[in-house]
């Protein structure tokens, strides 16, 4: 079992080298792509997650309610295999099976609202493309980082690490966050998370998922940190990037 | 543990009788409300149910999703002293009461949207109030139970115990109930269940929960067996029972 998209760091984990190693052990894998889906390639068949799920409501940008499963043929064989009975009737995926599968017999009531929500948002996914979609998380997370060093911040992972849809910039010696983020969340209206457990204290959590992944929010952040911490060159940094690249960072909707 | 309202009978179940017997023992008492709240009294505290849920698609109108739960000082006690682990994390009311409760430590992300549904479902209710509601609900039951007789059929549920909300006519001999329920979606656009386990083929299960118990939809449906089983009287029936009682059986929103 791993996070694909680990939301209390802001690292990516290696999903090929996890299954790999797993599956040499006849093992098979778990994989949260919360954080991942919609936002980042995720990959599943190729990286060899055996079972993936998902949320809505981060880079997919649906409201929550909802968890995209999928399973493995592996993992089907050993999920129809087994003799002990589930302790869990909601997650009882054996039932689930039977319910999504040719017998349709019933498990549960389905909550259709949210599906038409989702099936709204992946058609969006589908109009964007998964590429577009892909760059323009990638392209908004390197505007964000430029912005970030230029304020002389740093990024609490490593660059071969980093999400494109969680940034976690390390906070200044002597910061408080908690100032901090009641600061913007009063004076600019933007809601961060700092970090928790060994970094509380010592990171910002920058959600950059599915409709919240946008130059002008970028900007906005940017700006916003100039102002609080004092500093400058944050935003001309990120535009810098934007220019280079020649994308926008908007969505196209 | 007891069903309410029971959807398979038709039966309403003798809440306040069970939950004494119970007490008496030292149990406590769960309760599905799932087909009674909304649509007929539940006197949850009147009647001693220490743990009632329901579900918000049936007589509250509002989408499915959501399971309304609530729990008596008794049953919160008894939960708060629990010290065997809950082999379920998704009801794990431990940690849903800490999450509800005052320290909100996380559990899991809430499906905002389907608040917002309930939340309009509930002030619906409040307009209506709840007191017009249970009568609308009353009367649309016996104009339907009144046409169903003069249709020569008859209720599978003596008349102390039937629901309003969940209507359980029986079916003639020799009447294939598959045929009668496809004829009644096909030209009729109305949807009713058949019986199952022992009552398969004997009885329809006729839904009137919030927004379907209507008047409308109660004649429209007695007009359709009307023509189904070739017989008559049926909406005659139900409209004198409309008229002898001065309401109209409508929704006034």
């Amino acid at each position: 079992m791993f996070v694909h998209a680990e939301t209390s760091t802001g690292a990516l984990q290696p999903a090929g080298a996890i299954c790999r190693a797993a599956h040499e052990c006849g093992a098979l894998v778990i994989g949260d792509c919360v954080t991942s889906l919609g936002g980042m390639p995720v990959d599943i068949d190729e990286n060899g997650i055996d079972i993936a799920y998902s949320g809505t409501q981060k880079c997919l940008s649906a409201p929550p309610g909802l968890a995209p499963l999928t399973l493995s043929g592996a993992a089907l064989d050993k999920l129809r295999a087994r003799t002990s009975p589930c302790v869990s009737w909601y997650l009882d995926l054996k039932l689930i099976d039977e319910y999504w599968g040719t017998s349709h017999r019933y498990h549960h009531t389905a909550p259709i609202t949210m599906f038409f929500a989702l099936r709204e948002a992946l058609r969006l996914c589908q109009q964007e493309t998964l590429e577009a979609r892909f760059e323009r998380h990638r392209l908004n997370h390197r505007a964000f980082v430029a912005g970030i060093e230029a304020l002389g911040l740093s990024m609490h992972v490593p660059v071969a690490n980093r999400l494109w849809t969680l940034n976690t910039p390390t906070l200044p010696e002597g910061c408080d966050d908690g100032e901090l983020r009641k600061r913007l969340l009063d004076e600019f209206g933007i809601e961060v998370l700092g970090g928790f457990g060994p970094l509380a204290g010592k990171i910002l959590r920058v959600g950059l998922m599915g409709a919240s992944s946008q130059r002008q929010y970028v900007l906005l952040l940017l700006g916003a940190l100039e102002t609080c911490l004092q500093a400058n060159g944050g935003t001309r940094a990120a535009e810098a990037v934007y220019q280079s690249s020649g994308g926008r960072g908007d969505r196209e909707d």
